[in-house]
Protein backbone atom coordinates (compact mmCIF):
# COMPACT_ATOMS: atom_id res chain seq x y z
CA UNK A 1 0.00 0.00 0.00
CA UNK A 2 1.88 3.05 -1.39
CA UNK A 3 -1.09 5.75 -2.05
CA UNK A 4 -4.31 7.25 -1.27
CA UNK A 5 -7.03 5.25 -2.78
CA UNK A 6 -9.18 8.56 -2.15
CA UNK A 7 -6.81 11.09 -3.15
CA UNK A 8 -3.51 9.47 -4.72
CA UNK A 9 -1.17 10.65 -2.26
CA UNK A 10 1.88 8.98 -0.93
CA UNK A 11 1.02 7.22 2.18
CA UNK A 12 2.87 6.95 5.62
CA UNK A 13 2.42 4.42 8.27
CA UNK A 14 2.15 5.61 11.92
CA UNK A 15 -0.09 5.45 15.08
CA UNK A 16 -2.51 7.28 14.14
CA UNK A 17 -4.11 9.33 17.91
CA UNK A 18 -6.22 7.24 19.70
CA UNK A 19 -4.88 4.20 18.01
CA UNK A 20 -2.69 1.86 19.19
CA UNK A 21 -1.15 -0.03 15.93
CA UNK A 22 0.43 1.57 13.05
CA UNK A 23 -1.86 2.27 9.94
CA UNK A 24 -1.71 3.64 6.33
CA UNK A 25 -2.35 7.16 6.59
CA UNK A 26 -3.00 10.00 4.11
CA UNK A 27 -1.39 13.52 5.27
CA UNK A 28 -3.20 14.88 2.11
CA UNK A 29 -6.87 13.88 3.08
CA UNK A 30 -6.67 12.64 6.36
CA UNK A 31 -8.51 9.14 5.16
CA UNK A 32 -6.80 5.96 7.47
CA UNK A 33 -6.50 2.93 5.40
CA UNK A 34 -7.39 -0.22 7.93
CA UNK A 35 -6.28 -3.48 7.12
CA UNK A 36 -8.19 -6.32 8.60
CA UNK A 37 -8.48 -10.52 8.45
CA UNK A 38 -10.45 -11.50 5.64
CA UNK A 39 -13.31 -14.68 6.26
CA UNK A 40 -12.76 -17.59 3.47
CA UNK A 41 -16.05 -19.68 4.32
CA UNK A 42 -16.68 -23.44 2.86
CA UNK A 43 -19.01 -26.00 2.99
CA UNK A 44 -18.67 -30.14 3.66
CA UNK A 45 -20.84 -31.61 1.54
CA UNK A 46 -22.10 -34.78 2.36
CA UNK A 47 -23.44 -37.64 0.21
CA UNK A 48 -24.54 -41.05 1.81
CA UNK A 49 -21.59 -40.74 4.50
CA UNK A 50 -19.56 -39.71 1.60
CA UNK A 51 -17.53 -35.81 1.45
CA UNK A 52 -17.43 -33.46 -1.69
CA UNK A 53 -13.55 -32.54 -2.32
CA UNK A 54 -12.39 -30.31 -4.76
CA UNK A 55 -8.52 -30.25 -6.52
CA UNK A 56 -7.42 -27.16 -7.15
CA UNK A 57 -7.10 -25.85 -10.54
CA UNK A 58 -5.17 -22.76 -8.77
CA UNK A 59 -2.03 -21.79 -6.76
CA UNK A 60 -1.77 -21.73 -3.70
CA UNK A 61 -1.74 -25.56 -3.69
CA UNK A 62 -2.56 -26.43 -7.33
CA UNK A 63 -3.44 -30.17 -7.50
CA UNK A 64 -4.24 -30.74 -4.00
CA UNK A 65 -7.44 -31.39 -2.28
CA UNK A 66 -9.78 -28.91 -0.80
CA UNK A 67 -13.05 -28.42 0.64
CA UNK A 68 -15.24 -26.07 -1.44
CA UNK A 69 -14.44 -22.98 -0.26
CA UNK A 70 -13.25 -19.02 -0.62
CA UNK A 71 -13.51 -15.21 0.28
CA UNK A 72 -16.22 -14.17 1.66
CA UNK A 73 -17.64 -11.04 -0.91
CA UNK A 74 -19.85 -7.81 0.51
CA UNK A 75 -23.26 -8.22 0.48
CA UNK A 76 -23.77 -11.71 1.29
CA UNK A 77 -24.01 -13.76 4.65
CA UNK A 78 -21.39 -15.99 5.63
CA UNK A 79 -24.25 -18.90 4.72
CA UNK A 80 -24.40 -17.17 1.42
CA UNK A 81 -20.97 -17.80 0.67
CA UNK A 82 -20.82 -21.43 1.17
CA UNK A 83 -23.46 -21.59 -0.85
CA UNK A 84 -21.92 -19.45 -3.57
CA UNK A 85 -18.44 -21.18 -3.61
CA UNK A 86 -19.86 -24.56 -3.63
CA UNK A 87 -21.71 -24.32 -6.59
CA UNK A 88 -18.61 -22.03 -8.02
CA UNK A 89 -15.59 -24.54 -7.74
CA UNK A 90 -17.84 -28.11 -7.38
CA UNK A 91 -20.70 -27.04 -9.77
CA UNK A 92 -23.33 -28.30 -6.27
CA UNK A 93 -26.06 -27.45 -4.81
CA UNK A 94 -25.86 -27.48 -1.10
CA UNK A 95 -28.29 -26.95 2.32
CA UNK A 96 -26.40 -25.80 4.92
CA UNK A 97 -26.40 -27.57 8.15
CA UNK A 98 -24.73 -25.64 10.47
CA UNK A 99 -21.73 -23.93 11.12
CA UNK A 100 -18.87 -26.74 12.00
CA UNK A 101 -15.12 -25.16 12.44
CA UNK A 102 -14.59 -21.54 12.82
CA UNK A 103 -9.98 -21.63 12.63
CA UNK A 104 -7.98 -18.59 12.73
CA UNK A 105 -5.04 -18.10 10.79
CA UNK A 106 -3.29 -15.17 11.81
CA UNK A 107 0.04 -15.87 9.58
CA UNK A 108 -2.15 -15.19 6.74
CA UNK A 109 -4.77 -12.74 8.30
CA UNK A 110 -7.69 -15.27 7.26
CA UNK A 111 -10.21 -16.69 9.57
CA UNK A 112 -11.42 -19.82 7.97
CA UNK A 113 -15.37 -20.82 8.13
CA UNK A 114 -16.45 -24.35 7.70
CA UNK A 115 -20.77 -25.20 7.42
CA UNK A 116 -21.70 -29.24 7.59
CA UNK A 117 -23.90 -29.90 4.33
CA UNK A 118 -25.77 -31.84 2.50
CA UNK A 119 -25.64 -32.31 -1.11
CA UNK A 120 -28.76 -32.34 -3.14
CA UNK A 121 -27.89 -33.52 -6.07
CA UNK A 122 -24.78 -35.79 -8.09
CA UNK A 123 -25.07 -33.16 -10.64
CA UNK A 124 -21.70 -31.70 -9.75
CA UNK A 125 -18.72 -30.84 -12.15
CA UNK A 126 -15.27 -29.11 -11.38
CA UNK A 127 -15.55 -25.34 -11.90
CA UNK A 128 -12.73 -22.97 -13.54
CA UNK A 129 -10.84 -23.27 -10.01
CA UNK A 130 -11.03 -26.97 -9.89
CA UNK A 131 -9.05 -30.06 -11.92
CA UNK A 132 -11.62 -32.03 -10.62
CA UNK A 133 -14.20 -32.84 -7.67
CA UNK A 134 -15.09 -36.38 -6.55
CA UNK A 135 -16.83 -37.98 -3.32
CA UNK A 136 -14.45 -39.36 -0.64
CA UNK A 137 -15.72 -42.27 1.56
CA UNK A 138 -14.36 -41.86 4.94
CA UNK A 139 -11.19 -44.66 4.30
CA UNK A 140 -10.87 -42.77 1.21
CA UNK A 141 -9.68 -39.28 2.13
CA UNK A 142 -6.94 -38.11 0.59
CA UNK A 143 -4.78 -37.23 3.97
CA UNK A 144 -1.57 -36.97 2.19
CA UNK A 145 -2.69 -34.03 -0.71
CA UNK A 146 -4.72 -31.86 1.75
CA UNK A 147 -4.63 -28.48 0.32
CA UNK A 148 -4.65 -26.40 3.63
CA UNK A 149 -4.11 -27.44 7.33
CA UNK A 150 -7.58 -26.03 8.21
CA UNK A 151 -9.16 -28.14 5.80
CA UNK A 152 -7.26 -30.87 7.34
CA UNK A 153 -8.52 -29.85 11.03
CA UNK A 154 -11.64 -29.95 9.54
CA UNK A 155 -11.70 -33.54 8.08
CA UNK A 156 -10.06 -34.59 11.31
CA UNK A 157 -13.04 -33.16 13.03
CA UNK A 158 -15.77 -34.68 11.02
CA UNK A 159 -13.96 -38.45 10.97
CA UNK A 160 -13.76 -38.04 15.18
CA UNK A 161 -17.34 -36.54 15.12
CA UNK A 162 -18.71 -39.07 13.20
CA UNK A 163 -17.78 -41.86 15.47
CA UNK A 164 -19.39 -40.16 18.37
CA UNK A 165 -22.59 -38.65 16.85
CA UNK A 166 -22.42 -35.48 17.29
CA UNK A 167 -20.62 -32.66 15.77
CA UNK A 168 -20.01 -29.63 17.82
CA UNK A 169 -19.00 -26.26 16.86
CA UNK A 170 -15.45 -25.73 17.11
CA UNK A 171 -13.42 -22.52 17.41
CA UNK A 172 -9.55 -22.95 16.89
CA UNK A 173 -6.50 -21.03 15.54
CA UNK A 174 -3.64 -22.61 13.37
CA UNK A 175 0.13 -21.12 14.26
CA UNK A 176 3.29 -21.34 12.57
CA UNK A 177 4.86 -24.72 12.62
CA UNK B 1 -11.79 4.06 -4.03
CA UNK B 2 -10.69 6.39 -6.66
CA UNK B 3 -7.37 5.53 -6.79
CA UNK B 4 -4.75 2.73 -7.15
CA UNK B 5 -3.10 2.20 -3.73
CA UNK B 6 -0.36 0.32 -5.44
CA UNK B 7 0.65 3.22 -8.14
CA UNK B 8 -1.76 5.78 -8.22
CA UNK B 9 -3.57 5.47 -11.46
CA UNK B 10 -6.88 6.42 -11.45
CA UNK B 11 -9.26 2.52 -10.73
CA UNK B 12 -12.21 1.24 -13.56
CA UNK B 13 -14.78 -0.48 -11.98
CA UNK B 14 -15.52 -3.66 -14.26
CA UNK B 15 -15.90 -7.32 -13.80
CA UNK B 16 -12.07 -8.81 -14.19
CA UNK B 17 -11.70 -11.79 -16.78
CA UNK B 18 -12.65 -14.87 -15.02
CA UNK B 19 -14.53 -13.06 -12.02
CA UNK B 20 -18.24 -12.40 -11.84
CA UNK B 21 -18.28 -9.34 -9.73
CA UNK B 22 -17.18 -5.70 -10.47
CA UNK B 23 -14.51 -5.17 -8.69
CA UNK B 24 -11.63 -1.57 -7.89
CA UNK B 25 -9.27 -2.75 -11.24
CA UNK B 26 -5.97 -0.79 -12.31
CA UNK B 27 -5.62 -0.77 -16.05
CA UNK B 28 -1.50 0.78 -14.94
CA UNK B 29 -0.33 -1.55 -12.88
CA UNK B 30 -2.76 -4.70 -13.27
CA UNK B 31 -3.67 -4.91 -9.42
CA UNK B 32 -6.93 -5.61 -8.60
CA UNK B 33 -8.42 -4.33 -5.32
CA UNK B 34 -10.92 -6.28 -3.71
CA UNK B 35 -13.44 -5.63 -0.98
CA UNK B 36 -14.25 -7.96 1.70
CA UNK B 37 -16.42 -8.13 4.70
CA UNK B 38 -14.56 -7.00 8.13
CA UNK B 39 -15.12 -9.34 11.69
CA UNK B 40 -16.25 -7.64 14.63
CA UNK B 41 -15.50 -9.61 17.51
CA UNK B 42 -16.66 -9.14 21.17
CA UNK B 43 -17.23 -10.66 24.42
CA UNK B 44 -20.53 -11.43 26.62
CA UNK B 45 -17.80 -11.12 29.92
CA UNK B 46 -19.84 -12.84 32.92
CA UNK B 47 -19.51 -12.45 36.91
CA UNK B 48 -21.28 -14.41 39.26
CA UNK B 49 -24.92 -14.57 36.77
CA UNK B 50 -23.88 -10.72 35.71
CA UNK B 51 -23.10 -9.44 32.43
CA UNK B 52 -20.29 -6.55 32.14
CA UNK B 53 -21.40 -3.93 29.63
CA UNK B 54 -20.50 -0.76 27.85
CA UNK B 55 -21.87 2.54 27.49
CA UNK B 56 -20.48 3.94 24.08
CA UNK B 57 -18.50 6.75 24.23
CA UNK B 58 -18.26 6.98 20.12
CA UNK B 59 -20.63 7.20 17.37
CA UNK B 60 -22.56 5.21 15.69
CA UNK B 61 -24.52 4.53 18.50
CA UNK B 62 -23.07 7.21 21.17
CA UNK B 63 -24.60 6.70 24.36
CA UNK B 64 -25.67 3.58 23.78
CA UNK B 65 -25.05 0.23 25.90
CA UNK B 66 -23.05 -2.53 23.81
CA UNK B 67 -20.91 -5.71 24.66
CA UNK B 68 -16.90 -5.01 24.72
CA UNK B 69 -16.57 -5.64 20.68
CA UNK B 70 -14.10 -4.22 17.63
CA UNK B 71 -13.01 -4.89 14.49
CA UNK B 72 -10.55 -7.80 14.45
CA UNK B 73 -6.85 -6.86 13.37
CA UNK B 74 -4.44 -8.25 11.25
CA UNK B 75 -1.68 -10.84 12.86
CA UNK B 76 -4.36 -11.47 15.50
CA UNK B 77 -6.67 -14.74 16.04
CA UNK B 78 -10.55 -14.27 17.03
CA UNK B 79 -10.01 -15.12 20.14
CA UNK B 80 -7.34 -13.01 21.08
CA UNK B 81 -9.17 -9.98 18.93
CA UNK B 82 -12.14 -10.45 22.11
CA UNK B 83 -9.69 -10.42 24.76
CA UNK B 84 -7.82 -7.13 22.96
CA UNK B 85 -11.30 -5.12 22.67
CA UNK B 86 -12.26 -6.11 25.80
CA UNK B 87 -9.12 -4.83 27.80
CA UNK B 88 -9.91 -1.71 25.85
CA UNK B 89 -13.50 -0.55 26.08
CA UNK B 90 -13.62 -2.37 29.55
CA UNK B 91 -10.49 -2.24 30.96
CA UNK B 92 -11.71 -5.78 31.85
CA UNK B 93 -9.66 -8.99 32.30
CA UNK B 94 -11.34 -12.10 31.13
CA UNK B 95 -10.71 -15.83 30.13
CA UNK B 96 -12.51 -17.30 26.77
CA UNK B 97 -15.58 -20.10 27.56
CA UNK B 98 -16.92 -20.71 23.98
CA UNK B 99 -17.45 -18.81 20.74
CA UNK B 100 -21.39 -18.55 21.18
CA UNK B 101 -23.06 -16.17 18.26
CA UNK B 102 -22.13 -15.54 14.51
CA UNK B 103 -24.37 -12.74 12.68
CA UNK B 104 -23.92 -11.81 9.43
CA UNK B 105 -24.77 -7.89 8.86
CA UNK B 106 -24.85 -7.95 4.71
CA UNK B 107 -26.31 -4.69 4.97
CA UNK B 108 -22.54 -3.24 6.29
CA UNK B 109 -20.23 -6.01 4.94
CA UNK B 110 -19.76 -7.33 8.87
CA UNK B 111 -19.74 -10.46 10.71
CA UNK B 112 -20.06 -9.95 14.52
CA UNK B 113 -18.96 -12.96 16.04
CA UNK B 114 -19.24 -12.59 20.35
CA UNK B 115 -17.79 -14.99 22.83
CA UNK B 116 -19.00 -16.34 26.04
CA UNK B 117 -16.47 -15.08 29.05
CA UNK B 118 -15.19 -14.90 32.77
CA UNK B 119 -15.05 -11.72 34.21
CA UNK B 120 -11.50 -12.71 35.92
CA UNK B 121 -11.55 -9.51 38.57
CA UNK B 122 -13.73 -6.41 39.82
CA UNK B 123 -11.20 -3.89 38.65
CA UNK B 124 -12.37 -2.79 35.09
CA UNK B 125 -12.66 0.49 34.07
CA UNK B 126 -13.94 2.80 30.93
CA UNK B 127 -11.48 2.72 27.92
CA UNK B 128 -11.23 5.87 25.58
CA UNK B 129 -14.32 4.31 23.40
CA UNK B 130 -16.72 4.17 26.20
CA UNK B 131 -18.62 6.55 28.97
CA UNK B 132 -19.33 3.63 31.44
CA UNK B 133 -19.04 0.26 32.22
CA UNK B 134 -21.01 -1.98 34.33
CA UNK B 135 -22.70 -5.41 35.33
CA UNK B 136 -26.14 -6.02 34.52
CA UNK B 137 -28.60 -8.53 36.29
CA UNK B 138 -30.25 -10.22 33.76
CA UNK B 139 -33.53 -8.14 35.20
CA UNK B 140 -31.69 -4.86 34.72
CA UNK B 141 -30.30 -5.37 30.82
CA UNK B 142 -31.09 -2.54 29.00
CA UNK B 143 -32.83 -3.36 26.42
CA UNK B 144 -34.37 -0.41 25.13
CA UNK B 145 -30.66 1.17 24.72
CA UNK B 146 -29.15 -1.30 23.27
CA UNK B 147 -26.48 0.12 20.29
CA UNK B 148 -26.89 -2.51 17.97
CA UNK B 149 -29.45 -5.66 16.59
CA UNK B 150 -26.54 -8.02 17.03
CA UNK B 151 -25.80 -7.03 20.58
CA UNK B 152 -29.42 -7.14 21.19
CA UNK B 153 -29.89 -11.21 19.48
CA UNK B 154 -27.19 -12.52 21.38
CA UNK B 155 -27.99 -11.40 24.73
CA UNK B 156 -31.69 -12.52 24.19
CA UNK B 157 -30.33 -15.84 23.53
CA UNK B 158 -28.21 -15.66 26.61
CA UNK B 159 -31.34 -14.77 28.44
CA UNK B 160 -32.73 -18.18 27.04
CA UNK B 161 -29.83 -20.17 26.64
CA UNK B 162 -29.55 -19.47 31.03
CA UNK B 163 -33.08 -20.86 31.60
CA UNK B 164 -32.11 -24.28 29.67
CA UNK B 165 -28.84 -24.41 30.88
CA UNK B 166 -26.96 -25.09 27.70
CA UNK B 167 -25.59 -22.29 25.43
CA UNK B 168 -24.99 -23.73 21.95
CA UNK B 169 -23.24 -22.18 19.21
CA UNK B 170 -25.88 -20.37 16.92
CA UNK B 171 -24.59 -18.72 13.30
CA UNK B 172 -27.65 -16.13 12.12
CA UNK B 173 -27.90 -13.43 10.03
CA UNK B 174 -29.85 -9.69 10.24
CA UNK B 175 -31.27 -8.26 7.62
CA UNK B 176 -32.70 -4.84 6.56
CA UNK B 177 -35.87 -4.49 8.42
Amino acid sequence: MNFCSNCAAPLARRVPPGDSLPRFVCDQCGEIHYQNPKLVVGALPEWEGRLLLCRRAIEPRYGYWTLPAGFMENDETAGDAALRETLEEAGARIELIDAYTMISVPMVNQVHLFYRARLLDLDFAPGEESLDVALFEQAELPWKDIAFRTVGLTLKHWVADRTRGSFPFRAEDVRPR
